[in-house]
């Protein structure tokens, strides 16, 4: 096994889990966010920077790279880390939820999915397979199972039918994976507990060394969302890690880790840092509103970075006159508050007060006001 | 006076001047090119970078910080160098370019030039004084007097009015400066030689610390703009440096530091390299070509930077897949290697050899094919 995993403490107040997810290419400490780098490249973000503000682990997305350059050409560069120059660990995912999500004309066979690219409309083929050998040669240190993303209100017949397909493509990822990569299984269902209970033992039975939850943070309310990680937390394995997929608010995070979930990761942080939202320990920011105009303090005033000696003021600017390096800063800072925000967290868990943590973030923030 | 210049040796080869120049922040050697910060950022990169890829002075641009975020909020960051967080040495242009290339409507005057914003069409106005008063605000070390610019190609009659003007502007400009902050004239007189003699001696008559020639580079022919920099070679002043405004392609430098100039700016580098063209010392390559697809080579074979680590292939994957990170990178690289070219034509002046050091360039690279 390519991974090791143990909970190191469970917080007496909350439940969370403390965790050391051991992989080939670093340890690191759970719950953890990681950043996510669909291209091979964290957008905006350099690797050296990337590096000061996540954990050490980052994510990239099969189905964009299968398409742009093609995985035949990362792997003659080693895989994603070394066709970025990453030295940190690595996740993929399965390419599933882009299929799900960004292209149309599918059609889902048991064979695999058929559709058209998202740009050019070419006729394109996915099966478990090919996403498990695509996998392969990214190089990953932790892979997906191939499954099916349904869109979270569809009916318990059609859920049924998708999640039995997806625990068959999650064994026939599983039996031709010839690499030591992790393999995760990914929980499906949508909001129905009972389907998703069957997935999640379905799964469980083919032991797989993690598992990731999918189909949230895809339109359903957070309250929802919240219910279902708090449901299947007892049902998942206690000495494997959880993924929660796609999910990297601050607020989900920490109701998340009260739920039991290990790893995170979320294009959030960079994509709204291109609008010009700043995550900080303060709260949700909106750098181009005018009441910024002629503020000289930094973005954060309460976590040093390297960014910490540019003025608001002039962060606005960059946003102003549309300069990239306002989208670098921002995505930094996001990045920066998550990393921050998640070393919270753990030592809340390790203190046993992740719960007052959260009332104080609560208090301090505007993070839970988006209800 | 705030600056202090010396020339330090001529190349008895090719008559190439090699110079010291002292500014309150920093002391560099001569010639030197100035990346350009238009907008308080050299575009895509961070101050970190800049200072790694210059000599340790760059240029902003008044009009485009008059107008965003106004001279008045960057003075209250104690200048551009505080409000991009700039520690090297700066100069500023005084707007006139920009004035007369950006804008529409221009009605001007003796008083200055009447215009309308090149975004949204307000009416503006700016005169000498004002782009003094205003560079003033900005706190460069080095700043520019208000000048018109005119096409290359127009009339005799109407350079000579225009240059008699811009004599007068700078005049006006010298006399309302309140800083010891250097102000340089700027030569005018488009491809006119005799009119070019008249404005450089009269601007020479009112004793600046230092001589740009603008109006060059603006749409004639090269080697018309070679002849007219060695023309007025010997009509500058031996013991002030002299700023070739606006020039920046490889070829133009080498050449244009033989014909004795010392100073350089342009946005060619960093705007050539967010369309995917790379500077090299092996020549210009478009990095987009299908040829880069699997050429694991770095950008640069030659120049060893923190970039060196990325493939061809990377970098044009990152260009395919509209990933801002391919700009910085070819950003950086461009500037990189003018920051290498310039240091190589320095030694090769110090070498008495600066003619067989362009010959070589002549054979190795594909700069001086554009003709």
């Amino acid at each position: 096994m390519s991974i090791k995993f143990e909970v190191l403490h469970v917080c007496k107040q909350s439940g969370a889990r403390l965790g050391k997810l051991t992989t080939p290419h670093g340890v690191f400490e759970t719950p953890f966010f990681m950043p996510v780098g669909t291209q091979a490249t964290v957008k905006t973000l350099s690797v050296e920077e990337v590096k000061e503000v996540s954990e050490g682990l980052i994510l990239g997305n099969t189905y964009h790279l299968w398409l742009q350059p093609g995985a035949d050409l990362v792997e003659e560069h080693g895989g994603i880390r070394g066709f970025m120059q990453w030295d940190g660990a690595l996740l993929t995912d399965s390419g599933g939820y882009q299929v799900f999500s960004l292209t149309e004309m599918r059609k889902i066979t048991e064979e695999g999915v058929f559709f058209k690219h998202h740009k050019n409309g070419s006729s394109l083929f996915m099966s478990p397979e090919n996403s498990i050998q695509i996998q392969e040669k990214l190089g990953a240190d932790i892979i997906m199972s191939f499954d099916e993303c349904p869109p979270p209100y569809e009916t318990d017949d059609y859920m049924q039918k998708s999640v039995d397909r997806t625990i068959r493509w999650a064994k026939r990822g599983k039996d031709i994976l010839a690499s030591d990569q992790a393999l995760f299984g990914i929980v499906q269902g949508g909001l129905n507990k009972d389907i998703r209970k069957y997935c999640a033992e379905k799964l469980i039975e083919m032991d797989f060394p993690g598992y990731s939850i999918g189909g949230l943070s895809v339109g359903e309310k957070k309250h929802e969302m919240y219910e279902m990680t708090h449901f299947l937390n007892p049902i998942l394995p206690f000495d494997k890690p959880r993924y929660l997929m796609g999910v990297g608010s601050p607020d989900d995070l920490v109701e998340n880790v009260i739920n039991g979930m290990d790893m995170f990761d979320c294009v959030l942080p960079t994509r709204i840092a291109r609008h010009g939202s700043a995550l900080t320990t303060l709260g949700k920011i909106v750098i181009k509103n005018q009441t910024y105009e002629h503020d000289l303090t930094p973005l954060d005033p309460n976590l040093q970075t390297p960014i910490s000696k540019y003025t608001k003021s002039y962060i606005r600017h960059l946003f102003k006159a549309e300069e990239m390096l306002g989208m670098r800063l921002v995505s930094y800072q996001n990045l920066a508050y998550l990393k921050h925000l998640m070393a919270e967290i753990r030592t809340a868990i390790k203190e046993d007060r992740l719960l007052d943590y959260k009332e104080e973030m609560k208090k301090k923030t505007n993070y839970f006001k988006s209800r």
